[in-house]
């Protein structure tokens, strides 16, 4: 029975990789659906995102993989099926509705496992979704306190990504720890302009004639991790602060999405602190 | 008590209307919240959109207005409050979902009174948000047999617009005719390119670089009435045309959302078959 | 014999001020050819640019206007024509190459006074323009003699004002003081992001997937000024932050030569550290 | 003594093109600087771009890869160089005079053999870069007469490609036919809307909120070539078509230059009536 997969490579370049790597898949039969690569020539790392089909064992093609790549290589052979989510929110509810609105149609390619919120404004929306959401108020607790109950509801769940959909609160290295590369944020600024509280006042301030949404996987510094997707949205001296919040909100949820489309389909490497995107 | 309101003038030009009309408020000791005029030289014709406060009868201030201004002078005097709406739709759940997220969030600015749609696929989606959903199918009805049934439906219902969000059937222009400038359709093009049926196919053929998306009032020439928002995305040789369709709905959703919002803020004029917007 | 003025407004909002104003307008009987206004209610302040014509002397209206509006104001009455310009490069010939175009097919609507550079690489460029080129070099000078030298040469040009078209030199205060309000420059990144010195090496190693230029008026803080115009360029992985410079060049261009054309069509108010742009 | 190529194949798709080609450049120890592929399932037919350096002759490099790749194949083994253009142009200068600077900068990567004109407005600004101009006026001729004109004087060029830079008219299937695939035109629409002339009226006319500029090769039909590149720009009911043609030409000019830059450097494949662009 024919299978499908996703192979993803990233290691130190080298010579002949492209060649090294098709042979694999030539001498295995393999039909090559889509291939794409990438040499970061900065730092002499090679990246390469295959979709192959045929028959194979994934694991078995993994190893032969390995066997002619540099030791250094990770290396991914992963079959295309839905993956899980957990979202995190506040009160706002643009970014959520767009995730919740693809999840109905079937086009989010993803199950959504739960929605954390520290608020409760959102749970009417997400229960007509029929996702369980939990309320986890902040009030009266500290920071560590509020993750420490908010990691216990998460990790009552599978899950391969964490999305931020407009999660208004800062989280600490020790929870970014625990999920390293499977947060997902959107930040309401095109970063690295705007960092931190409230973007578009500090944009209305500034007098700018654009604004942005920057989605971005989050790391120790706020603001600071690996760019997925950004976009703009014109601006003029008329709108108000709340204005370009209110304009701005439209960027959010497309950047979103967006940026959660591309780490569902295993279309991202993370390179340092940059994305390389196929 | 303060009241507020929106005051469209739309008349053949003439010297001194700016004058003659700020008067008007101005011995009525109106405040001015907002103001924009404009001139269209090729016809001849003045635009003016005045967000005045203060203390006045609305069909007062009207007469008065009228009388400064050229006979044939078109003015409305709006108080700003919630507009009602009817939505038609076929099995395309994103321009409509998005509207729903807008509403469920109290940002539409207006009540949704039903859904209707020729398939019943998002019956589901629409009850989920305690909206009537009707469905009439149209197999083995004429356009007409068709559309007086959607007519009957529609017309139990008070409202101000009708939102076609990615209504895939064609409009008899009794239809039309019935529903004068009040209806805004989504058009998945940035048209006049690809009028007709399965733009993204058309576009995929003939190899353009960036695709789009037209919200417009119908009138009798399908496609051809006056366009309220366009926008675009780029595109390039990897996207088949399923691939444009996907990713040029989330520019539909935007466009037709952004047009909605002006419609519903009293934002445009209808000059020809162009718009006036403020 | 008809006149034709552009009428700028800048003042402290009041009541009335539309209705004041274009009563002047009115009862000279002059026509209003276009008009604008906009109310910054943060700061409680009223702009409007008017273009007006028929027959006037342009003191008297200006004195005319001025006795209905607050003593504050700002009012400047202008006659339609060719202002002048002093423009400032260092090696690069995009930017200024772009105004030159644009000057050598009368499009410009300024007249160039004369090219001063801090090296000779452009003299070629400019001279085959028939304009005067200064190269005026900065070894061996401290900041501040070569700012002297070059304020010496442009003292002896009347200009209305000073365009910074890739002078890669930081101004002293002193410097930004004498012409204030007069200089506009245009920096290669979307300001507020990558302030300093190679924005696109900043971007490139931040990884960001939009990169962006900026026109603004210099003032005392280093790319701190008024913006007048922003545009953006997206990238990707793929592109050096040499690419990144490469691609950006348009960008800029475009975005002075707007910027240049806003401000020699009257087209701009400082509002703060903001503009207003009709 | 290293050398660097660009290997352009284009051909039927067929199994192991990647190995069957990575191996003959890993055979002969060459080093692949940078690497695409893409297949077009519609019409199975694969292309792929790779940048080859090391040591190697070119011809026998393209008779090898010949040798493992399907007969209907179009390979290219092109050592980077500049290249060799002619324009053509009308009264316009913007669209020209991006190249000239570009030129003039050693940034455009092809030599300027000549321009030819049907008017002589742009004889001096041509002039003022030391290239040839020649004025080959239309007045009194049929089409056919002009164009025997003009590619007598081109013919006693060398070139690799033909540059319309806004040249006003209509060319003949025989002129054409005779420079195949080698002619670049810039139309000022966004291509297919406003075929034909005066593209910006007619937008004016249908009263578009966007503007657009598409860069294409010219085939028989007028403004149906392959696309290469395409731009828009955002207008509003302030334009009037004058306006727009004016803001329209920075577009146009990027849009050609852009356009020009990618055919230079061989990043082109044409596939039917498509581009597939790397």
């Amino acid at each position: 029975m024919e299978n499908r997969a996703r192979v993803l490579i990233d290691c130190e370049d080298a010579k002949g990789l492209v060649y090294k790597i098709s042979k694999v898949f030539y001498d295995r039969g393999l039909n090559i659906d889509n291939n794409r690569e990438f040499v970061d020539k900065e730092y002499g790392r090679f990246f390469m995102r295959t979709v192959v089909t045929g028959l194979f064992d994934s694991d078995e093609l993994l190893q032969e993989v390995k066997s002619v790549v540099p030791q250094d290589a990770h290396i991914r052979v992963i079959e295309p099926k839905d993956k899980k989510i957990v979202i995190l929110a506040t009160k706002e509810s643009h970014a959520l509705g767009d995730i919740l609105i693809r999840y109905a149609d079937g086009e989010l390619g993803a199950e959504i496992e739960c929605v954390i919120a520290n608020h409760d404004t959102l749970k009417g929306l997400v229960e007509r979704f029929d996702i369980p959401f939990f309320h986890i108020p902040a009030e009266d607790l500290s920071r560590e306190e509020h993750e420490e109950k908010v990691m216990n509801c998460i990790d009552k769940h599978e899950f391969d990504y964490m999305v931020l959909a407009k999660y208004m609160r800062i989280l600490t290295p020790t929870f970014v720890k625990a999920y390293e590369l499977k947060i997902i944020n959107i930040h309401h600024s095109f970063l690295p302009a705007f960092i931190g509280a409230n973007p578009y006042k500090q944009a209305f301030e500034r007098g700018v004639k654009i604004i942005g949404a920057t989605a971005h996987f989050v790391t120790d510094d706020l603001d600071e991790g690996p760019i997925i997707a950004q976009d703009v949205i014109p601006v003029n001296h008329r709108l108000s602060w709340k204005d370009m919040q209110r304009a701005g909100r439209d960027g959010e949820k497309i950047v979103l999405s967006r940026a959660l489309s591309l780490v569902l389909h295993d279309r991202i490497f993370v390179n340092g602190n940059k994305t390389v995107i196929f």
